[in-house]
């Protein structure tokens, strides 16, 4: 055990982790805690921020430019070629009638002030003009509502925890929107098994802890935890921090529930493992992002949940080593590597503003008091840090295999510095200096977010290319705030070959976004990426799908959307 | 490591296994050495018959009741109530000249003798009549063919490896079959990714190998892979024993290359881990077992090589105790638990007779020379059997959780008896005691397979519900000749709830079928169960889907069939 001690070269990080008492299952309670008293719009993924930041430092973060979702622009204002479709019905009284009889006075709300969270994303970028959300309790309910929508050519939104990432869970103009909130119990759990049936309005931590208590685990990890719905999860394909160990929603989704845009209930809630009986048609619905049906259920395989884990956070010299750090991790740690993330310098610092504490890595010689609240001082010079999760059944056998790997990398010179927890509170701290990026990334103003996949090698060629391009642009500038963009970061599943490309601005503007599209996604498709890896395509990617499908494959895509939903009343005006 | 031979209480057990010389690696080459003299029909996945038995046995058995192909009677004289669509048009010569023209005389097969092997199934059960096979060498060469086909409304067949187990792969009447064979060239290999890409007709135990040499594994495995096509595994959504580990298809398949029923080219060959840019549509194609187009091309995430891996060979007293043990496996074996195998003692008793040697649980007292050939009288009393691998990148704390495991199960009572590989040999010889059943079971002349899912707790209810059903009928009779069934045997992927039921008969009739059908999918569908786990439909259990989908599902699948293929050239009378 000596060894796993001996890369940290830093007491100060290594006590600095040991102050907190927090453990990283909590974050999300403390997020759903900020949710529940309304405090402030987009909160409910601010894991962080409640907890590290006092009064004031909260008060200066969301003032520095966190717009809340009173101020957001009205999708139809921001982008005026995008047109209603005057074919869709607009709602009368005699339709909230309807939908009252359907599902009880209560369940239709109608009121501005309470529309507002299902108008608003949680980017805080589209704003829609629904005047009504429905909140069926039963999949019969939701089946009645959907039928009459169709028959009366009436626009639908469905709606999970709405913490998407392109815009594809609000309405554009004023579409119904139909919120699965109140579908969220367990259905079942096979114990032997480990195939878990839920409602599709289940917290995706709430399945989690559930499935704690049984010795599973949730397939899936993701930020938003704290308020993603696991019908959301599975209808946009959410991918995360665990996909690298348990693989794709396509291998652990075993079946589903959905109704389909004729109100049709489609039960397909199998619990089968291996099942070649026809086309396996549940799979469009992965993914597809409310255009085919609402899901209104899950059928999900639950492995057995590791037994003990542990975290090594490394600094790393270039961008070949973190390449080459991954090769040997999977190559050692194989079986117990169960995540590998990595961040540049850059995005570090964005997670030292947000957080306000030193960086895990910091130098002997950093004094904390003497930082004066500039904690960027504090994180080191290397261009890149990685973080490597192992989790397995024998936390010595674990250890074992990380203290090893952990002494080759160091040796080889591949990693130049690094620290490793000691205890869960230690985990979840160094786990923060990874996940509060994607938050932290807004703290000037705003961020334009890019989720692409790309070959390995090619990765964070593109973060370069587009800080280059926005910088012969003249838009880029750390300190002169007359510059529309402040920086440009990049971190990201390497193991997926997945990178988030993250344009973090003072303020969301068309210049910024006139200089960024299509040109990422041109740089994209010269690699033959994904102009989306996890996040969809919603509203935002729409137009870009084209950058990754080749005109047979988007042929085939629409003809599908129109052969499921021939009024196209599923979400309009987003996907495809 | 005392512990871990602590359990071997059969010493001559041990010395039987490191008599053989083979490795588990090399059975598919024997199977192909056979295959290739073309000695025997269904020979080409009889990896162990050629070896173990002398010539006086191997005459024996297949003189008992293997029927060669010759001898199989046409599938439209076996079930004269499917009739041929005459919409249909029968190939004449300008046809053939066509094909001729397009891919060259030499891969346009009339030959009646050469057409054997592409109108008989390696079950030897279905025989169509086609007068013409197709051997294109390119994607555009399948798409100028099926293109013809489509306009001349000229029915096809698309075959890979011809090792499917429900007629699904030979045609019924005259439908032209276009084998893949050909096109059998691995395209590329990212070392970083880990993603393959290769034609349609590469063997899987080739692929495998090339990923050997490069530390990776092809993420499936299964008895017929020294001659099915990777092609085929795809389009049949091929399971196997390593599903346990590495997940479903669904999961590893990344993109696919395939010829549409109209001669569209769908080039979907992505390499990306995660792409969200719509719907998700090559998992269509996945299980569609060729009735939606030509698979030519896949692209599959393989994992990394595990270093070590070992076997463990255990007797059990119950059903019940199976079961305990595979939980406990799965808590503690965990990340290195690679396959989890039952068979109760009739397959091992089928195993014997095929294989000729003793058991390797058979008791201390057992002289092999007295056996004089009963091999049978060697397999030990217990119900029950199972094969444990375990792979992973560190023999010894492999080999300590296996010890301290197996210790375990042991002490509780959970397992009885038991020998642990000592090398890749003995592996070997540990896992012919599983792979061998599919072939030994149809030792006395035939044999009826069901491949169902079924939940864990039901699934030995079944094979006993089974045999007692048929005993009552008067069919079953182990040594009374005039009874047409020997034996009901079960065995299979415990993990994934997938038994294979196998009733082993004298000869194929329709007694027994009617015996059969549809009582074993009526007791499917009690529990929910799926008729066809990891075999399909084909032409056998077309007829029997609806015992697992339900009218909506069925709907769907039906409609998403003549949406695609409106005029049902592709793979005919099977399926749905």
């Amino acid at each position: 055990m000596s060894g796993l001690l001996r890369i940290q070269l830093r007491p100060q990080a290594s006590g600095l982790l040991r102050a907190s008492e927090s453990g990283r299952a909590s974050f999300a309670h403390v997020a759903k805690a900020v949710a529940s008293i309304g405090e402030l719009s987009g909160a409910r993924m601010c894991n962080i921020a409640k907890k590290n930041l006092g009064p004031r430092r909260r008060f200066d973060y969301f003032s520095r430019g966190i717009a809340t979702k009173k101020e957001v622009t009205l999708t139809s204002e921001m982008y005026p070629e995008t047109k209603r479709n005057p074919a869709f019905k607009k709602i009368t009284t005699d339709d909230i009638d309807f939908f009252k009889k359907a599902l009880g006075d209560k369940q239709v709300i109608t009121d501005v002030e309470e529309l507002e969270k299902y108008n608003v994303d949680w980017m805080a970028k589209y704003r829609g003009q629904s005047r009504v959300a429905l909140r069926p309790k039963t999949v019969q309910e939701v089946s009645k509502v959907v039928k009459y929508c169709n028959e009366n050519m009436i626009a639908i939104v469905p709606q999970g925890g709405n913490t998407g990432l392109v815009g594809g869970s609000v309405p554009v103009f004023d579409e119904v929107v139909i919120s699965v909130a109140n579908m969220n119990k367990v259905r079942s759990f096979d114990e032997t098994s480990g195939i878990l049936k839920l409602d599709a309005g289940v917290i995706m931590e709430d399945a989690d802890n559930f499935l704690a208590k049984k010795g599973h685990i949730f397939p899936l990890d993701l930020g938003a935890k704290g308020s993603c719905f696991v019908g959301g999860n599975v209808a946009t394909n959410a991918g995360g921090v665990r996909l690298l160990r348990y693989g794709s929603l396509h291998g652990s989704v075993l079946g589903l529930e959905a109704v389909l845009p004729d109100g049709t209930i489609y039960d397909s809630m199998h619990s089968l493992r291996k099942d070649n009986t026809g086309y396996d048609l549940k799979q469009l619905f992965i993914g597809s992002e409310g255009t085919l049906g609402i899901i209104t259920g899950i059928s999900i395989l639950c492995p057995g949940r590791p037994k003990f884990s542990n975290v090594a956070f490394l600094g790393l010299d270039s961008y070949e080593k973190v390449q080459q750090t991954f090769k040997a991790a999977r190559s050692e740690l194989c079986e117990v590597l169960s995540a590998f993330e990595f961040m540049d310098r850059r995005s570090e610092v964005f997670s030292s503003r947000l957080l306000g504490r030193a960086h895990p890595l910091a130098g002997e010689d950093v004094d904390v008091d003497s930082l004066k609240g500039n904690y960027a001082a504090s994180v080191p010079e290397y261009p890149f840090y990685v973080l490597i999760e192992v989790a397995g059944s024998s936390k010595e056998h674990d250890d074992e295999k990380l203290e090893s790997f952990l002494e080759n990398v160091m040796e080889s010179g591949e990693v130049s510095d690094g620290t490793v927890s000691q205890d869960e509170a230690q985990m979840a701290e160094l786990w923060e200096w990874r996940e509060s990026i994607s938050m932290a990334a807004k703290i000037d103003g705003g961020v334009y977010k890019y989720d692409v996949s790309l070959p390995q090698s090619k990765i964070y060629d593109l973060v370069n290319t587009v800080r280059e391009h926005l910088t012969e642009k003249d838009l880029l500038s750390a300190t002169d705030k007359s510059k529309p963009i402040v920086d440009v970061i990049g971190y990201g599943h390497i193991g997926d070959g997945n990178l988030h490309l993250n344009v973090c601005v003072r303020e969301y503007s068309k210049v910024v976004e006139e200089a960024l599209e299509p040109y990422v996604y041109e740089q994209v498709q010269k690699y033959h990426g994904s102009i989306s890896a996890e996040h969809g395509l919603g509203f935002q990617k729409k137009h870009a799908i084209q950058y990754t499908k080749n005109p047979v494959e988007l042929h085939l895509i629409r003809d599908m959307k129109k052969h499921f939903d021939p009024k196209g009343i599923m979400n309009p005006y987003k996907y495809v």
